[in-house]
């Protein structure tokens, strides 16, 4: 289809995504070739340039709003509406894919997830006013329902349009598949998810399995899955789920608006984001750009991005004038976030380039440290909001973030999928500490509470127990 | 403290509760004694007749306030209120502990779940007007955190009065002790956990050691642990939250409140709920209860209890017109209700009696083709949800729920929690079916989904999917 018989609304664009310097751009800054695809188009890079693509509204018709109309729209549906307008995604649906037919979503009845202030952990790390968003409340425990609502729906259009597509294929160890599986089930759309055999958590295995997604377990790792899922979905019209989808950075764009409104409106000074394949922290960034230019919000935060030591390009690209250099990523706990090669660094950098963002690392034994020290105040963190918390407390020690900013750390994913790191960890088995083969053997060294066993009498109990109570 | 020096506002007040029809009573129906005492007073019996207690509101002060203002302050503290009110339980807070000042509340941001319709779940059950309750979606991933935020936040209260109160314990094996854990952690507070040695799953035990309870495990079973932690903490002045605090039913009575917010302020025709200590059945139907003696709502929903065939005191109760008589519970997959004594059942069995509610049981073979039937719909169903949908099929094929009916279901748990219990069954490892010891060994005769393991190469992975794509 040319550009000159698009409809209005919304269009994917190219986004030029090189892993050099672009010609007219500085230090792999995009540039757009200007080639613009309609929105229901299934494609994931541009024919003309090979960019990746991003969607683009109608920023001038969206502008025909007051910033107070939106906040006022945004409030009401947020509990008084039909379903599924009462979704965080759907509830902006004008901002995320407005020419969607309601009866092709596709939601789980996700967003709207708590907001929780912790100035007790908040002092121990030295910004008292220091809040968590709980994005693993979402129906499959992560952030990634946010964005895979969208996709979903989109497919499901799609089908509505009478456009054959057989299925939805995604390769992933984590989260990904889990969203895919649970919103293909509920749209009753076939999902196949590949997996690297013998390299998940039995965790991570079971949310596919529990949806009827057909789960493959294939002999090679995560980027031999990733290179046969690509080919396998081109041969037969299956639609690819990947992070290269920009629908799914739209609907994770709506946790900016989520955090501004249950702030009334008044974004934080510092919002932290665990960083791998960096949709998540685009997202996050383009959303509160959208609120500040459509008259919702005053201002934006900075964003301070989270990396593994061992799995840091971004933070090597920040230390380099964001000169940006993949590199091999090694094992560490926070297996989500172990990306050498992340598919959305230039639209992460030059989002954080906008925002003076900033990039910071935790070694393993400070990420250990830190989501232990969540549990202790009573969140259940997976270890990639261990990273988040772990390098707030170094940017707030390097006093880049004041005693008095108001911090907001999006916490990824829930502790129930780490269950079995945090039982190794507490018992002290180190062969267990990791939920997938291929994470370090050895527990870092944060503090542990290990059962006690007891005999079952009053006397033994009171010798166990009572020197612990004074 | 004697009735006369008591302040105004609520009371804990004397709920009998014997386990053979009392004198005055029919079947076990209770009449309190009339004693009352102060809502800071910690006790879990009336010390004149014995009985179990309940809080009592002032309800004329309540009504004082228009149905009217309630629903609109409940509304507009759902998303715009200084925390904790924005908080599904402290929202209501004139309804649950108006005089706790707001510096004692603990809270993690639970309630405000999702409610999700299910319309294709539902035309499979014979009810298209099929909503899930999400309670799983909690901070702890259980409905129990609605109860234990005012519990832990009482013991807060106390101790700021004053009052020396060196732990908080509970003998559990699951929810209860993740919650308790996880409100203590978030508080400061000391939290001891009693379960019985190598009878849990490894996900329950997760919970209390990652959030530092101290956690016991005894050389006993469940009812050895219940009768020593009650002895402990009697001797040792540590406070006992176990199902008998009246307190707890307090908060989850407000899902209710949530339910019918949800849904326009119209209750359903039915809302079904596991039930095991039948405290959450009776917060459900006081909930209801109170919303139409308010003027919230117009009507209240019938109640449908759903059991385990394994453990079904209460369906015998129902059977023989409400006459109580305990058992011996049998092992099911359902394990947290697997009770043959209910410690709520006359506050239970009075409340559907007043709204006409049933009892409808769950074979093992019914309630796992139920669970993963709801997995297979996109939910994440913990078993106990798979007995409650299971009940409502049975139900509607009796026709006592019509296949024109708003239903709700109370998925009380997340999936999350049953991981190993979900990838045993689709694995086809028996041996592995169940996650705690002392449930089945054979795993139920509902559809599986085995991992398919493929050679990674594009021809092996044709021959193994496009079949299954046709």
């Amino acid at each position: 289809m040319t550009q000159a018989t698009l409809a209005p609304g919304p269009y994917q664009s190219c986004f030029r995504c090189f892993g050099v310097p672009a010609a007219g751009s500085s230090h792999g800054e995009a540039v757009s070739c200007g080639a613009r695809y309609p929105i229901t188009e299934v494609r994931t890079r541009c024919e003309r340039c090979g960019g990746l693509l991003d969607v683009e509204h109608d920023l001038l018709a969206l502008q025909k709003t007051s910033g107070a109309s939106w906040r006022a729209l945004f409030d009401q549906r947020a509990l008084r509406a039909p379903f599924p307008y009462t979704s965080g995604v759907w509830g902006k649906k004008e901002w995320v894919c407005p020419d969607l037919p309601d009866s092709a979503i596709v939601s789980l009845g996700e967003g709207h997830t708590p907001l929780v202030p912790m100035p007790r952990l908040g002092a121990e790390l030295g910004v008292p006013d220091l809040w968590i968003k709980q994005c693993g409340h979402n129906p499959t425990g992560s952030f990634k329902d946010l964005g895979m609502t969208v996709l979903v729906s989109m497919v499901q259009h799609l089908r509505m349009l009478g456009r054959p597509v057989p299925a939805v294929a995604c390769a992933s160890t984590g989260d990904t598949s889990a969203a895919l599986a649970a919103y293909c089930a509920r749209a009753g759309l076939r999902a196949v998810v590949f997996l690297p055999a013998g390299q998940l958590s039995d965790e991570q295995l079971s949310q596919p399995l529990a949806h009827f997604a057909t789960t493959v377990a294939l002999s090679t790792d995560f980027d031999g899955c990733m290179a046969l899922v690509a080919q396998f979905c081109q041969r037969h019209g299956v639609y690819l789920a990947n992070s290269m989808n920009p629908l799914r950075i739209e609907g994770q764009k709506t946790l900016s608006c989520e955090i501004a409104q249950q702030l009334d409106w008044q974004p934080p000074d510092w919002v932290v984001v665990p960083g791998g394949n960096l949709g998540h922290t685009t997202a996050l960034g383009r959303g509160f750009e959208l609120l500040r230019a459509l008259g919702l919000c005053q201002k934006t935060p900075r964003l301070l991005v989270a990396q593994a030591a061992s799995a840091a390009p971004l933070y090597q690209a920040f230390k380099q004038k964001w000169h940006f250099t993949p590199l091999v990523a090694q094992p560490t706990l926070a297996s989500a976030i172990r990306i050498g090669n992340p598919v959305n660094v230039h639209k992460a950098i030059a989002v954080l380039r906008r925002l003076d963002g900033a990039v910071e690392l935790a070694t393993e034994d400070e990420l250990a440290r830190a989501f232990v020290l969540g549990d202790q105040h009573g969140l259940y963190c997976d270890p990639h909001t261990g990273v988040a918390l772990a390098a707030l407390a170094k940017q707030r020690a390097a006093e880049l973030i004041r005693a008095e900013d108001r911090v907001v750390v999006v916490s990824t994913a829930h502790g129930l999928k780490f269950g079995a790191l945090k039982r190794a960890h507490h018992q002290g088995d180190p062969s267990q500490a990791s939920g997938a083969a291929g994470t370090p053997g050895a527990a870092p060294a944060a503090p542990r509470n290990p059962p006690l066993r007891v005999a079952a009498e009053l006397a033994a109990l009171e010798d166990a127990l009572l020197p612990r109570l004074l």
